[in-house]
């Protein structure tokens, strides 16, 4: 391979399509993934492709590094976590720029300090303001391929930041917006966004194409392919995101704006969650304030209340349902308590509950998917605990143990395995 | 204890010795010795000093990566080489100012691109050129410790590079230069530099001072308590350097400009080496240009030669005796063979030999010490094969099973055992 690849037209690397690939932890975990991470890159170059990377840490190094923290303090300073565990990034882009120049492949790793990656200062949970990505031209002009750190920046103070678990998939976006990169790929262990979790739903479809809206209700409903950030940061900048597997080669699904002169599919895919606890209060006076007086203790206490459900007030009484995350299920319920003891309510709740949601951007013009829905719930015996609606999304909360069923009932009941005719 | 302490005499933290303090692989080790390196360096912090703190990587970490490295490629590109190694002194920097403010000690990690500490382009062997250490000045006014990565720095074209294996004590000197420090603490296993290896001469003594001199003569030959440049280093900028334990408290060994006012003790210790090997090549025509011709090619090969004999001719004829590194024994061997067979001379040699060195600035005006080695030695029946001599340094080639009897020969002979009068 030469340093300078030509594209098939013989155009020189300036005309070249620019991709950012992001390999995440899985796909860089031992020395022999990090090679075959290697040919897979230096497969996109010869594509006719320039080619920048963006790494997360090796496998399960961070959380190795997180340990090593906790041995040493309860609540490791901020500061210095932020700068322990930016080494986990920067061991797996040496390694990989060392693997593609073994392969006679030029590379050159970069770290966050060293673009920099600027970000705002709030440690463990920054935010990507700017990335110089000056230097990284070159490389490229050069046809040598850049291998950014993802995860971390620096503060405007110069210390390292992370931007939160997952966050490598930001970094990739932010890079490709700075690069200004013809598609941003993420290659991870699956092969796509699919119309519903393959392993609950044997029938369900890789999808080609994916509206960036639609991405967000799966991504935020638990379909964990994408880092919900990246899919915000990429549909602000209209970035094409390309989501891929890392094992083998395939046209994954790509993410991007709607096409308005396609018309949408109603529904695009299901995607479900099992991390819910409901929390019911019944028998609240129906007054102004209550519903705030109620969950202020909970939202001070930093819980993130996700589904709220009032019903209609009968006799000047109402029930309150709401859901939280399941690891906050006990926290809430003792927090609520009291606020309902002193207005007479009484508290019951379950932690085996689960949500799906039914997400596509052709129900903004469709009526009647919730009736779709509830009949063919009702039809399969599966009681719906809660509803919530957004424009492009239903959402219905069931017990746990009905999750994997009502899945499969409404994968069936949209004809989700078929796809959509062009 | 408060964010600016004051002195014995309540001066503000500017008019309190600045003290740099290093701190070696084994002395941070584990989270247990990260606890106690914290709890030395705040010891320091309330003896009335400020205190500022160059790591090395944990424990055997530099040599894990190395093995990842190795693992990837048997030759690993040295820019992404250095990437990797730098990740493990940045791993300890953040424990340590994890672990002194958890004990309630403001501290600040630093790598060396957050300086930065400017070094040549030379990956791997890379020389400091400069340190700013601005903010640092800034955290010592304010009582907040700073913690710098040692071994690394950071290349004109923003490339991380290291500076060699224990290179650290360089950074730390380094340190101390760009600080204007009072003294510069290096912390090890070993509580000081003594009169010989403790292991071998039960009776040596700790030596409470000894010169720049004495001591690059001691670290080059053997005594590997010190990295030989960070001895150049101080010497150079006047640093006062002190070898001290991180295992307990004691007055180490401080390593200073000679005072000119004080006699310097005639001999002040004794080092030695096993890692030689000695080549003798017989029957050389005396010829000008005979030793470069034998040499060249050894030299060529890079292979360091140490101590070189040539005896007096004989009827037209030379013997040529040399010492190199026992690992480059048999190429050596190998590259002298052509040239003295063409000369029809005759190679042999050994590398079971060893190198006894005899230190002390005193030499320069004492007669006679070169005379006491040899009755000494010839006393207790030690073959001598060969010697060379320099201002403060008489050095011997014995058989390597003589070493240790030969050592303790010479400790009693100079009774290096008894400290020299006042």
């Amino acid at each position: 391979m030469g340093l300078t690849p030509l594209d098939a037209f013989g155009y020189p690397p300036l005309f070249m399509p620019l991709i950012v690939q992001k390999y995440g932890g899985t796909s860089v975990g031992s020395i022999a993934r990090i090679r075959a991470v290697a040919e897979q890159v230096m497969a996109c170059q010869r594509d006719g492709n320039r080619v920048a990377v963006v790494l997360s840490a090796m496998g399960d190094s961070t959380d190795r590094l997180i340990d090593l923290a906790r041995e040493l303090s309860p609540r490791p300073a901020p500061r210095e976590l932020d700068a322990l565990l930016a080494t986990g990034e920067m061991v797996s882009t040496a390694l990989l720029a060392m693997a593609l120049i073994d392969l006679g492949c030029p590379a050159r790793s970069y770290n966050a300090l060293q673009l920099p990656v600027e970000t705002t200062p709030a440690h463990g949970r920054a935010r990507i303001s700017r990335i110089s990505a000056g230097p990284l031209g070159a490389d490229l002009e050069a046809g040598v391929i850049p291998v950014l750190t993802g995860f971390q920046g620096r503060a405007p103070d110069g210390s390292l930041t992370t931007i939160g678990r997952g966050g490598s998939d930001t970094s990739a976006v932010a890079l490709a917006v700075a690069l200004g990169a013809d598609e941003c790929q993420i290659l991870t262990d699956v092969d796509g966004v699919y119309t519903a979790d393959p392993r609950v739903v044997r029938d369900a479809r890789r999808l080609e194409q994916v509206s960036f809206e639609e991405m967000l209700e799966l991504a935020g409903q638990g379909s964990r392919v994408l880092h919900l950030r990246s899919v915000e940061f990429a549909a602000r900048y209209g970035v094409k995101l390309r989501v891929l597997s890392s094992f083998r080669r395939g046209p994954g699904t790509l993410i991007c704006k709607e096409d308005p002169d396609v018309e949408a599919p109603v529904v695009s895919g299901i995607a479900f969650n099992r991390d819910e606890a409901e929390i019911t209060v019944e028998g609240l006076p129906d007054r102004p304030g209550i519903a705030h007086r109620l969950l202020q203790p909970v939202a001070a206490a930093g819980l993130e209340i996700d589904m709220i459900v009032v019903n209609a007030p009968r006799d000047g009484w109402v029930d309150f349902t709401f859901t939280v995350h399941r690891n906050d299920f006990e926290q809430a319920c003792s927090l609520i308590g009291p606020v309902a003891g002193e207005l007479g309510a009484v508290v019951s709740g379950s932690d085996r509950v689960a949500k799906l949601a039914v997400v596509g951007s052709g129900m903004r013009s469709h009526a009647g998917v919730a009736t779709r829905v509830f009949e063919a719930l009702g039809s399969a015996g599966i009681n719906v605990r809660l509803v919530s609606t957004s424009e492009i999304k239903i959402s219905v909360l069931v017990a746990e143990e009905e999750l994997e069923r009502a899945a499969r009932t409404l994968h069936a009941a949209f004809r989700l395995e078929v796809s959509p005719a062009p």
